[in-house]
């Protein structure tokens, strides 16, 4: 990672300044000055108000002009109508780094928004850099730096990067409530100037920071977004992305409101998967991730064992981990033979672990301790009715038990999930006290340890680097196929004609079958402008004249008839506002639209990537060989794939592009079709 | 629903027994005593025990035949070895309701089966009844009857069945953490004699009972199940079904120990979703949608008016409301045109509503009401960060507001979700007095709405009863054309050839091209059985020979070739154990296992809900009239899997059969094959 363009002076400043500082408790400008005062050591901070009257027992300047210093970090609470002059006055100061609270801005429509990039203009003329408008400030733990307002935080070892206040606000208060607290938080609020890659970029170094999570609408960059959190990743400390569904509703809010473009989830998912990055869709699942991520006893795969005290909790337990994509992988019998030391008979041993006739987690404890010692599973979860027999328990025993429980699980690395419907029980209360949570059932104890399972990072995000090719752009049929063909689509034999006469030409020489289309149509296929299979001449003029009257086409393409054998595949892209150009590959034809067999990734991919591609369809065994049919020509698709996506990439002004279909059989991946459609670049 | 065969003499007793009753309190035998004896008012509780000393201060009978009476209950508590001799002595005395809480029966293997069988034959031959063995007791509320032991419960408006104790256990804890309580609960352990239909049949005259909630692994008589859960639900009390997933884990720690049969989670959903039945995978899910239901302002329909105080909050609800499966529908003008006017300018007001400017639930409260006064949405979900400013609020107006709004949605009858990360403010201390539950996240609130919302039955559970024909049980693939035909499959014309010159002969009759088929294999196509198209003598001889020499089928079916227009289904059935005869319908040839695009019902099915079958299809469109094609014969598809459910109906010995494909096109259902096999029936 290069250096971070939000340095440490934003996280640890000698000196801060609140521009609008206020009197008034129920004032932001009042909260933000209470704010950065408290505890704030050797750090010099400067109130400024025109009125000049101290704030909370501080002498107040009446304008920047008159500070002593250039702070280094100046915190804008003034009124929406005084924050260019505001703003003017700390940039004459010297002043470099501003925290905008003041809101107004694009979140208010086009009015605001024109405000806001005259503001960030004025700014970054000036070489200073700005977080906001409309945010709720910074935190850093290590620096000593509040600068939080009403927001109420608790330190600890999460960092936060949010588009919105209240979901910042959120998170902060529902980590305290699990015993956690924040590292450093940036609200990075309307992201005029330093957007969401900035702030998680000076992360790297945020020392106390061990999980990150930022909440995103609007990606601005989206590459860079998941670069930044891949590199963090490597760093070791793990990202997570929350980003709201796709829905109608929630394109509908963003976009009527601050202008958000939303991303698709399939291409966000796709990507975050790609990247290794966990992506989320709630602020309760990434408060699980977070938790299982800060557990001790944090898991470091996939496969679980299920222990429980009742058939009915081991069942439900493997079913709650099944739900959430873990694997509760089958024992071996050599574990079984182990476990069958400590059981009582009818026992259920296969995994899940069905331990009858126990009355406490003491009883189970030579079988946990069996489980977490073997190389069958990364994590145990723990659930059931575990200690009710409240009789035959004695607390300090139970104590004792838990620690040992957890001590052993950390010592082989184990994950270690706990649910219990007895929350007060002296074991719980010693799980929790060695900062494993008691979760109220298997379902939330099972999310924890899948939220929490490291991701691999299956390919760097791709960049976009690439010399571009300066093409004509031209939405024409033959165009598209010239250029597919450059780089590596192969099509049958066609011929543009204008007339019928040429048409019975252009078809002899081909040779019968063979195929019409009519030129100029962006969706042939679905305006009949598509006719396959003509065995003669007379059926040619047939066609061609139906298409004439119907469609009145500037010209026609006759192509070669290709066998309908093998599969037929779609071959697209479309590029997107805030990830650039996407890849798809899916089943074609009619099944395009009806089974939604689809992948999409961020382009380029390479062979190999674009064959994992086609593995991943739902119709992968049909290109596998299936019911002894050969197999198909695999590689020859994941090739044509892969010029295709490094097309896109030295065409930046192609919006769309596809070939649908892609006839693929046991030879040859042959195109039959190709659609273009160049935007702005 | 008739008179359940679990009289009220099980739940308001005159008197009980407790055989097997103990001094020692951590044995079962004395905490059933403690439970019993506690508040038991009027009811005469006897204790047995050989020793005959007394315990908890009752005086002791030594065994059933001293009592005084023959008690309307008795709790069984001794050790597995006496259970026999115990239950004879009972049944002597003239007992005919026994709870046996005792276990080691067939939850342990083979032999405890058998001993278990035995048990029950006896109770049966004398007139009495048995719930259990290995069961946690039974708990009425309004008849005062605790026979609990060391499960601890909570008296209130839940009624509970449940097969496991541990379920049982974690259902009643959690449940009194939130606040609820049970009105009745039957522990149904191995059901070896009550069953959990009989169970959930007792359930019409509960009368404290609101919402029912079922833990079954095997359900028995699934059929019966279900309907009773159906009538309960007509009679306004609320059933919920909680079924683990049947994954593989499961499966196998099912079978292993209980020898459970899981039923498939395909057909348990679509048969609950048919009857009207909410069915859930965990005790969480249960538990959110009992609080839902219970809740004073539940919601009555799936449209959801998502209201926040920041645009993270209403995008993040909004998409929590869509992983729910609620709807978030765009607001009309009108409406927009109201909430406006009490709305801040910028406020996002298509739903969700970002209601920005505003610093308590307080300003917010027009905008509320206006959305509970709209017919447009069933239900509100509030979140966000509201009252998190805490120097502006006045607790007791906090309180108030929080109290009218909960008005409001009472006497409108409108669902109330409260999402709040601040759960100790006063607004949110006056939601919980009010009985709204205030969730700690969007998504939980969202999955409270989205599991309460009441469901329509699509149709009564499909009855068995039907007569029988008698069939001969011919597994050939001739005997199943001509038992489908009967029952409307129209089949292209066959002849069954047994050597080369007939099947020559047969060819010219019916016309070149022809298909070949090798008899007496059970999948014809997979083992290379199956030649379609043969146009001539040269290729069907070549053919015949080819299969003769690999397969040496004893004989042949030639017929005739069909064009290969339309789509190609699969109509199919399952008998199940559990179930009874399924009906399966999708897309057929080789998709059926490469997409998996399937639907299945109980049979029988009339003809109209076989269309909704092929409606919910992923292929329904390529049925409709896809891309200018003629609609397909969807009513002869229809009639034809409705006929063949009549036929599984009235020959309750085929545990499978199959037309695999029905080529289905604009003018007919013709099926192409057919397979059939007879179990035990």
């Amino acid at each position: 990672m290069t250096d971070p363009a939000i340095d440490r002076l934003w996280f640890e400043p000698a000196s801060v300044v609140v521009i609008g500082a206020s009197a008034n408790p129920q004032k932001w400008g009042y909260q933000y000055a209470r704010s950065l005062l408290k505890g704030h050591g050797p750090r010099r901070i400067y109130l400024v108000n025109p009125s000049g009257s101290p704030i909370l027992g501080q002498p107040v300047y009446g304008n920047c002009g008159s500070l002593p210093e250039a702070p280094d970090l100046a915190v804008l609470c003034v009124p929406g109508a005084q924050i260019e002059a505001s703003i003017d006055e700390a940039l004459d100061r010297g002043i470099k780094r501003f925290v905008c609270i003041t809101a107004g801005f694009a979140e208010t429509g086009e009015v605001g928004a024109e405000r806001q990039r005259q503001m960030v203009d004025r700014v970054r003329r000036a070489g200073a850099r700005l977080v906001g408008p409309n945010c709720l400030g910074l935190f850093d733990a290590d620096g000593s730096l509040e600068c939080a307002g009403f927001w109420d935080i608790t330190a600890g070892e999460v960092g936060l990067v949010s588009q919105s206040g209240t979901v910042l606000l959120e998170l902060s208060a529902r980590l305290a409530a699990m015993g956690k607290g924040l590292s450093r938080a940036i609200s990075i609020g309307n992201q005029a100037d330093v957007t969401a890659y900035e702030a998680l970029e000076s992360y790297s170094s945020s020392a106390s920071s061990r999980v990150i999570a930022a909440y995103i609408e609007d990606f601005r960059d989206g590459r860079q977004v998941l670069s930044v959190m891949q590199a963090l990743n490597e760093q070791g400390k793990r990202c997570i992305l929350i980003a709201p569904a796709d829905t109608d509703s929630v394109k509908r809010a963003a976009s009527s409101h601050t202008g958000s473009l939303v991303a698709s989830d399939a291409l966000v998912d796709a990507a975050c998967k790609d990247a290794g990055i966990l992506r989320v869709r709630s602020i309760s699942e990434a408060l699980s991730a977070i938790d299982g991520i800060l557990s001790p006893a944090p898991t470091m795969g996939r496969r679980v064992a299920v222990i429980a005290d009742g058939g009915g909790s081991a069942l439900l337990g493997a079913a709650a981990c099944a739900d959430a994509r873990l694997e509760v992988p089958e024992f071996s019998p050599a574990l079984r033979v182990s476990l069958a030391k400590h059981a009582h008979p009818g026992a259920g041993l296969l995994n899940p672990i069905d331990a009858v006739g126990v009355l406490c987690l003491d009883d189970m404890l030579p079988m946990i301790g069996t489980v977490l010692e073997s190389s069958e599973v990364d994590a145990v979860l723990l659930t059931g009715a575990l200690n009710n027999v409240k009789a035959v328990i004695d607390p300090d025993e139970a104590g004792r038990v838990a620690a040992t429980i957890v001590d052993h699980a950390v010592r082989m690395g184990k994950g270690l999930a706990i649910a219990s419907m007895y929350p007060d029980d002296p074991a719980m209360a010693e799980f929790r006290a060695r900062g494993v949570t008691v979760h109220s059932g298997a379902v939330e104890a099972a999310e924890a340890l899948a939220l929490s399972a490291p991701m691999t990072a299956l390919r760097p995000v791709p960049s976009l680097n690439a010399p571009c090719e300066s093409e004509p752009h031209d939405h024409g049929y033959f165009a598209a196929r010239g250029l597919f063909t450059r780089y590596g689509a192969v099509f049958p034999e066609a011929v543009e004609i204008a007339d019928e006469s040429a048409a019975i030409d252009a078809a002899r020489q081909l040779g019968y079958p063979v195929v019409l289309k009519a030129m100029g149509l962006l969706h042939k296929s679905d305006a009949g402008g598509v006719a396959i299979g003509l065995p003669d001449e007379e059926a040619l003029r047939l066609a061609l004249r139906d298409m004439q009257d119907r469609l009145s086409p500037p010209s026609f393409s006759i192509e070669q008839m290709v066998p309908a054998d093998g599969v037929e595949l779609i071959l697209g892209s479309v590029r997107t506002p805030r990830f650039g150009p996407t890849i798809t590959v899916g089943a074609g034809g009619i099944y395009t639209e009806v089974l939604r067999d689809v992948v999409t990734a961020l382009a380029p991919v390479d062979e190999s990537y674009a064959e994992s591609m086609l593995q991943s369809l739902k119709i992968a065994p049909l290109l596998n060989g299936y019911r002894g049919k050969p197999p198909l020509a695999r590689k020859a698709m994941a090739r044509l794939i892969a010029d295709f996506s490094q097309m896109l990439l030295r065409n930046p002004r192609i919006a769309e592009a596809e070939i649908n279909p892609v006839r693929l059989n046991a030879e040859r991946a042959l195109a039959l079709d190709a659609r273009i459609l160049f935007g702005d670049g």
